[in-house]
């Protein structure tokens, strides 16, 4: 049966930026949208664009055979879905759980969804809530392969990229968590960045445009790491752990010397000499990974 | 004078990775090339491509106008230009230091080369050794106007970006100090997830096609958040400190639940703990840069 969007219906759940985003998307692409949220009042705007507020989290599942839930975390969304009216009205349908959280909630979920009766994916949303319905958006899902498929249309109403990672349930979240990783690590090191140059007189829109350039680099080198590490030759003929070891010093030093905390650079510092006193100098810095996790 | 690089002669001290691709550069672009390095037999690829090999630091320095120096760090700058014989030979002639350092070894080293009537710029090389030569590299220089001016030309030999980022000489450093400080807390956050991304069944490339995507999101974000720290308008609209909080606390669990230490991004955690603690909830994860180094 190919996709006819006025036939199909979809429930969202959590109206926050994010939920108010996709519910957005959901009606623009001419899906029946129904939408709830705990506190009330926040379906305004979707309800004048043609969305249908249910006054309860049980009716609002009823509605449609897919629900699509996006709360804060899975806290929330055992609070809202973990009643016995919404367990039941449930029954025989399907969640996308697009909150995030850790994979082993996402398995913990999936478990209660199985026990129930209730069709399962879990998901995570790699862009900003503005992105949603553009061509930039981009989503990851986990689950099982058949329910996946048959949700597809509805989910690619969202716009944007959609990859399916596998049966595995916490496989999205494991990828999300890893990204949120790299993501709010190197914001950590910005923020410490701007604070450094602060010292040294140098504005953060001076700097900006440096660090901009700094992201032209990043993804040949993510691919060249990857490859070292799933290898495990972690090559540092171009740079070895000791080089950077010199430059992490010069960041410690530069950094204290203007009173200012360098915590984080202290424990890359003290990952970076682990690697090195284990008589791995000459390697990359990429094995601090093996350190980490080894193999 | 228009620039004829058969009239100009340069030396380089110094033929790790960094200064073989200098002088090598220089070369090419067709200037008269001296070149030294502490153990000998490093020079051996130049000179069969016509540069002259120098038996001491102070028969290089004697050779060219120009001296770029690019060794390890300013404790290999000192112990090679701090002599009696290479001091006196420099008299008169300019160094530029394309060493990486701190800000302030910067400033005491053209203390020491005002004192001794030499003339003397500092800079830092944001690309690797395998750019220098070509469009892709990227020099940052701090020092006297006139006398940059009057080297650019030799510089600007070396291919790519050059740019002066003003005459307090410790400006050049400062600017490299920031940028690694970036760079290499980012690549600790890489190495981080993948560790965090194995223990899940993920591989490195697996993850490293969704990495990747990362850095087309970061150039526009460092932009906004650089305004913001300079205005000191941090809003947390699109995304509240809060919200950042639940997710580090999700990585961090996540990562200790496979007994994979997570002391970067707990020591990030702290740092946002701290920011909401100050009644900044609401704000913008970079309110991190004012916690450190407040205005
Ligand atoms: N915003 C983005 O750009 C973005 C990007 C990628 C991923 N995400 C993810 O998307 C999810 C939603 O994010 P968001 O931006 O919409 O804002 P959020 O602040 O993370 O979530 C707000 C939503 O959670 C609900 N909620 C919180 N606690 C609840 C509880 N105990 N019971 C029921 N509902 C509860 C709120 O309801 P009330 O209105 O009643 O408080 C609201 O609907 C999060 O997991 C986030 O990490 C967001
Ligand atoms: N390589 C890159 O891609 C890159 C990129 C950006 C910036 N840089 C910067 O460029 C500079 C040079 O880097 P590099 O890659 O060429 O390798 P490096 O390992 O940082 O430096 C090697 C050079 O330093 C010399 N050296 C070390 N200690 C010395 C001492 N006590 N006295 C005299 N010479 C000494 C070595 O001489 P010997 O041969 O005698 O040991 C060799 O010439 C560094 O500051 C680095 O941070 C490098």
């Amino acid at each position: 049966m190919p996709f006819n969007p006025e036939h199909s219906a979809v429930t969202v759940l959590g109206l926050g930026p994010m939920g108010r985003a996709l519910a957005g998307a959901f009606i623009d692409a001419g899906l029946r949208t129904t939408v709830w949220n705990r506190t009330a009042g926040r379906d305004r705007e979707l309800t004048g664009r043609g969305a249908v507020g249910a006054p309860s989290p049980e009716t609002a599942v009823a509605a449609s055979g897919l629900t699509v839930i996006c709360v804060v975390d899975y806290d929330a969304v055992d609070a809202i879905l973990r009643r016995d009216a919404v367990t039941d009205a449930l029954k025989g349908r399907t969640v996308v759980n697009l909150t995030a959280d850790t994979p082993d909630r996402a398995r913990k979920t999936a478990a209660w969804a199985a026990e129930h009766g209730i069709g399962y994916l879990d998901g995570a949303i790699m862009t900003p809530a503005t992105t949603i319905g553009t061509p930039a958006s981009a989503f990851i899902h986990s689950g099982p392969g058949e329910l996946y498929q048959e949700h597809r249309p509805a989910l690619e109403a969202l716009g944007g990229t959609h990859t399916h990672l596998g049966e595995e349930i916490g496989r999205a979240a494991a990828y999300d968590i890893a990204l949120l990783d790299i993501f709010w690590t190197t914001m950590a090191g910005y923020a410490h960045a701007l604070a450094v140059a602060r010292a040294e007189g140098v504005t953060a829109g001076e700097l900006a445009p440096f660090a901009m350039g700094i992201g032209a680099f990043l993804p040949p080198l993510f691919e060249k790491f990857a490859h070292d590490v799933d290898s495990g030759g972690f090559s540092g003929e171009i740079n070895p752990i000791t080089s950077a070891a010199s430059s992490i010093a010069h960041i410690v030093h530069t950094s204290e010397a203007h009173g200012i905390e360098a915590g984080v650079m202290r424990t890359v510092q003290d990952l970076a000499r682990r690697v090195i006193d284990q008589g791995h100098g000459a390697d990359g810095f990429i094995r601090i990974t093996e350190l980490l996790n080894p193999r």
